[in-house]
């Protein structure tokens, strides 16, 4: 079975993948921790370079992933910079950013990118959640993630607020993980 | 006369460093047109790692700089991101994504980046300007730069429309820059 490099500094995400792999994965998922830097540039251009500078140290197959939330109104605002945002004015400053536009509309953005070895092309897997910014239901942390103010298209609660067999099945993430899937079991 | 190599693609950047300098300057300012790639990072960070990154390049002595505008309410906000959020929402959206918040001040801070080549320590700089965020007096068109919605602590209007001879005593450039030259003379 084929062995792929997950790099990733966040926990988090890492469980989430391994979630939706559930136990009987393709290939089989080894974890890196490691810090990368992050560019000032579009989510396709982050993963890109992620996954070449991972490659070079790992210097085996490498898959990193990235997120995006971009607000319709804020023409691709805050997008790769949703980690920012939220770190300096809280989930309560996103709603209140878009205080002023009608469009609350969003769309949550993965993107895998996969590398068989160092100096090796690199390939794209995307997935799109559609969606709205709205209002939490209840006093949420001030640090607490994007899917807390965030109501996938079809729902009537925050993302949070939905089972996990059932995000697994609309989730960004999820779609993403499927065409890499696709690709690598073809 | 100490050569300094000064790595921007900002043509602007470049003109008002030369004005700054003046017809005197203290060193030899040579321009390198070089697209650095920029961290998602603090200002420091970013000016820093484009600094090494130049030095590698032009294996001399350079300088580079770097600028961010703070919005109080938004807690470092849109701070180094200043560019992208022009590009993609324009004057009229940094605005807009205020209208919530009744503290409209802002800070710009201009830092400078020295080395005296590779692998050598780099020296920060850096300068800051108060004001705050104003609606523009007469129509300015969508990718006009900061400096239009800026209004500077003492003054009535925006920085755009100040003098020249006056900004050059007030700016977050030139204040960074003046600490540049005392340390390169002293």
């Amino acid at each position: 079975m084929q062995t792929i490099n997950f790099v990733t500094s966040n926990l988090l995400k890492l469980q989430q993948v391994r979630a939706i792999l559930g136990n009987d994965p393709p290939f089989k998922l080894v974890h890196h921790s490691l810090e990368l830097p992050e560019l000032q540039a579009s989510l396709d251009e982050i993963a890109i370079n992620k996954c070449i500078t991972a490659a070079a140290i790992v210097d085996d197959t490498v898959l990193v992933e990235d997120t995006a939330l971009t607000f319709s109104s804020l023409n691709g605002l805050p997008g790769p910079y949703i980690k920012t945002f939220i770190q300096q004015i809280g989930l309560e400053g996103l709603i209140r950013i878009l205080s002023d536009y009608e469009d609350k509309t969003a769309i949550a953005t993965s993107t895998f990118a996969y590398t068989e070895g160092r100096n090796q092309p690199v390939k794209l897997f995307t997935g799109t959640m559609h969606g709205k910014i709205t209002k939490p239901t209840s006093s949420i942390p001030h640090q607490a993630n994007w899917q807390s103010i965030f109501q996938p298209e079809g729902y009537t609660t925050s993302y949070a607020m939905i089972e996990q067999d059932q995000t697994n099945k609309i989730s960004h993430r999820y779609k993403a993980l499927m065409l890499l899937i696709d690709y690598l079991t073809k």
